[in-house]
């Protein structure tokens, strides 16, 4: 029996014991974190597939895995060898798995899970549908320790300050406001859950997670007194003191669930519904609980012009490693043995070398013809494809400088491309431009603008399974809600647009088995002019790096396309030239040729 | 004091017997109808506001109509020398009134309406508000009777057979298929009450509303019993005879109270919480109530081959009326004195002559230059406007054929356009033409292809307050729920496109004071194709009658949008052709001449 198998019967023992006949296993932490610790990286752990998205399910007869296109190859690839199957959601992030719970279970059986990796609104839904076919729900049961011997510990990263000259806003600021916007909703103080907006809030970073500059915490900030609930060792001495100088006091990261069983009326503490956990909610008194939206993510998703000049900043660093690894990448080719592996390697250290670099945003996917198929592929070393002068390469990637949080996505063709990747190529850059050039009155939703990206290829009944761009912290979490370019009813698709925010514009195309095309620039929203039809807003792109003239048909280009990609690269080239030597300046150049 | 403030005063003191500081008079009836039968009118008799969308309250020191954009300026003009004060809605039909309420009114103050106009989503929206604010909702009170003396009656008009000939699916069939629906989903019986859906399940139809053939009823469907609330006055005798020989008892139209206030368990009665009133669904038992969507609005969205044969024909007969009216209209522009009101009654006209018609399908809206930027705007003798040989002409109008309902706007230019107005107008139909040729995966929702008919607009800041497309019926009411284009998270914005489905593709353009330009067409959705990235549908225009030319700035046409009008044109010319005269094929054929 392989450790995958071992996992899934020792977590059986344990459903026995508790009388569960399914146990239900999430990608989160007890902070709804997309990407959450490895000391919560349990669906990981137990199924052996490590995708960003996903859910595991164990029956007594049963271990399934739920994820959405983008991971079907990977998850394929790595749940062969054990019992885990794979469910193929039709719909990213679709409760899908709870039909699949009604359909299996019957009524009067149990199904268990962990209260703390659930929101409220996910145990509600959840419950809502095991209730109607009399299946029980009880969310009380952690298994998990149990059954993970070598599990790692919480960690114990120190955290550090975000100084002023890059947030451009105080720790006081930022908490003046939030107490400013609790008290118009009638809320005493708020809870904060989510690391991104703690982090946020308090201008403090870490590095508990893999790539997100964020530390394990909980915060309450009130009218009169804010309190912070994490590890003091993390802290360093001196900021201690400043943070307590500020009146901020520290307590132990678990003394959060005392203080919200003790809370009481006339306290009313505004709780954001989608991303608290059940566990949590459940210590709250009913009359302190007031309903209302999470006040730091509607506000940092606002950048301030202080961070726009940091991140344009940083996006020249991106471009000049970039460049470097590109010119690298023509020399490397002419050798034998380069990987996925190494490029991503080699990129890493490039964008070291520009400075104030803490690390990727995520791992960058360096997906080598098919592997570029495969939408969220992370090269494995030994396993990975080697390159050739031939075919198409995806790199993904970005960087997190203490200036700024980057994500770049570039296909290239490594040799001749063929007319048919050449026509789907321009079909998604069609599908960029129209994002990148498009106007649109205040309000309008991702939701709306999603279809421009896809529509050159819907007219060649093509499609692609993500969504079309994603909030960006600043030096903070690559994805960040709550705006983006989804197809879907989500937050994601439903957030209208507002001045400041920054998100990525990433269309793409994928062949399985054979390539894989994405375009991605991270583009900011800014107000456009207003007359009598109101206020329009239109995106600034501020990715800063040419796209790969081989692969453009020019023929399908509309005159305002071509005028578009003329003028990104005239930037790109005048905003990067001067970063350059003789050679690279050359190659630039020739890159951002007008067509 | 005039009639309306009379209505107020008298409003007013019923308001004060009941204890109640506000009344909601919503545009509504027992059957969440958007256009009621006069009977149920009470909205434009209280306020002197006729528009289709629209709300008044009354407190004891305001008088207020809530609209949106389209009806600003009619509402304006209609509520001028009244108390009432127009409350301009930023967003179609949200309830914006609700917070004035809540604003207005203080702890412990008491709102009334009449419960049967309200669904029960739409009081728990408004008893939540109100109850935050420790405001009190009594929806049982139809204070109506006391104030309105002159009240028209109930309809008396008789049903008659839609025969199975036009709808292709006989009574016997619907009635079957929306059991075995309802037996799916668990229920015994499922509660009808909006009024189209009871005409199409039942292959009848009436004239109790104007211009949509229904007749005032409720039904229920049950696997053994099928039950039609009515004045059994309005059957003719054979059709009675007929229906009881099927076993469908007729009962009294105010007998649905009292049969669902006896249901008992096991009977599971499938209830549309969208659409059921609240005074209605307050009497069924909560054991018996099984809350899911409308059976027969599913089905009706999804025009069988029979019913698109007979529209298609009914397209012919429409495109040959407008054909003759333009020509009339050419003809009588030379004369003195042709008014608004003349070419609404000579389209009218015009379109009986073709025989099978039932009269409009909605109001004529004849706008000339100022008018056409009223989007709902419908002339009056008197009052209107009167043609020149200059200026732009918008005309949106449809029929009530047996064999289909019609929906075509045009606008025209009676005289030399100005250079604006052909911007103006082609970046309308590049709008129009983007969603005419859309192909998209099914499963897209109309939110995210509203966006490519304005797209061309927000280009140069520009926009239009009304949705892009809804829902037409069949022989029935020309805005059919559930699918359309809209920019909202509603009902018609979020409803997948189904092949099968009949919608209006209708972007237009308004400057208030001097014209308004709408392009609409009908098209219907059919299967483009599949491959491995899904099923594609696109859509099939069905409207048959040139878009006029001289309007049109070619410069700023793509090479495809040329493509798809000189199509369009070629197909209108060769499918109206034979069947006018010489002269008038001589006109059509110029009309639709390649460009």
């Amino acid at each position: 029996m392989n450790t995958i198998d071992q996992s899934i019967a020792a977590l059986r023992a344990q459903m026995s014991q508790a009388k569960l006949d399914a146990y239900i296993i999430p990608s989160s932490d007890p902070h709804q974190s997309e990407y959450p610790a490895e000391h919560w990286n349990t669906r990981s752990w137990v199924s052996g597939f490590t995708g960003s998205a996903g859910l595991a399910i164990v029956t007594q007869d049963h271990a399934g895995v739920w994820t959405d296109s983008r991971y079907f190859l990977q998850a394929e690839e790595q749940l062969a060898d054990s019992e885990f199957e794979l469910h193929k959601q039709l719909i990213p992030h679709a409760p899908e798995h709870i039909d699949w719970l009604c359909q299996q279970l019957s009524k009067g059986q149990r199904v268990g899970c962990d209260g703390l990796l659930f929101s409220l609104g996910q145990i509600n839904r959840l419950g809502k549908a095991l209730d109607a076919k009399g299946i029980e729900l009880d969310y009380q049961h952690d298994l998990i320790p149990a059954v993970w011997a070598d599990r790692p510990a919480l960690p114990k990263t120190p955290i550090f300050e975000h100084a002023l000259h890059y947030t451009g806003q105080s720790r006081q600021d930022k908490l003046a406001l939030i107490q400013q916007k609790i008290q118009a909703q009638g809320a005493t103080a708020c809870l904060l859950t989510t690391l991104d907006d703690i982090a946020w809030t308090f201008n403090l970073r870490g590095s508990d997670v893999e790539c997100n500059p964020v530390f394990v915490a909980y915060a309450i900030v009130g009218a009169n007194k804010v309190q912070l609930f994490m590890d003091q060792e993390k802290i360093p001495a001196p900021l201690q003191t400043q943070l307590e100088q500020e009146g901020i006091e520290i307590l132990p990261y678990r003394a959060i669930t005392a203080i919200l069983d003790t809370l009481k009326a006339p306290h009313r503490l505004l709780v954001d519904k989608d991303t608290v956990s059940i566990s949590l909610y459940d210590l709250i008194d009913e009359e302190v609980v007031l309903s209302g939206p999470n006040v730091p993510r509607q506000l940092k998703a606002i950048k301030n012009d202080t961070e726009v000049g940091h991140i344009k900043a940083a996006m020249l660093k991106d471009g000049v490693a970039l460049t470097r690894l590109y010119r690298w990448l023509d020399q490397a080719l002419e050798e034998d043995g380069i990987t996925e592996v190494d490029v991503s390697q080699k990129l890493d250290q490039l964008r070291r070398a520009q400075g104030d670099y803490h690390g990727e945003s995520f791992s960058a996917i360096v997906g080598y013809n098919g592997n570029g198929a495969i939408v969220h592929y992370r090269p494995t070393p030994g396993s990975c494809a080697t390159l050739r002068k031939e075919g198409i390469l995806l790199l993904d990637s970005g960087g997190q400088y203490t200036n700024g949080t980057t994500d770049i996505t570039r296909t290239t063709a490594l040799g001749e491309p063929t007319e048919e990747q050449r026509r789907n190529f321009t079909l998604v850059l069609k599908g960029h431009i129209a994002l990148a050039r498009l106007r649109f009155p205040k309000g309008t939703r991702g939701i709306q603008m999603d279809t421009l990206a896809r529509q050159p290829l819907w007219e060649h009944m093509l499609n692609y399974g993500h969504g079309t761009g994603h909030g960006v912290g600043f030096f903070l979490n690559v994805h960040e809600p709550p705006q983006g370019f989804a197809a879907s009813i989500s937050q994601r698709g439903t957030t209208p647009f507002e001045e400041g925010m920054f998100t990525s514009n990433e269309p793409g195309f994928y062949k399985t088995g054979e390539y894989g095309i994405r375009i991605e620039n991270l583009v900011l929203t800014r107000t456009a002019g207003s007359n009598e039809f109101g206020t329009f807003l239109e995106f600034e792109t501020l990715t800063l790096f040419p796209i790969d003239l081989r692969l453009i048909d020019v023929t399908l280009l509309s005159p305002e396309e071509k005028n578009w990609l003329n003028s990104y690269h005239a930037e790109v080239n005048r905003q990067l030239a001067p970063l350059l030597d003789e050679e690279e300046k050359a190659w630039m150049a020739d890159q951002c040729r007008a067509i």
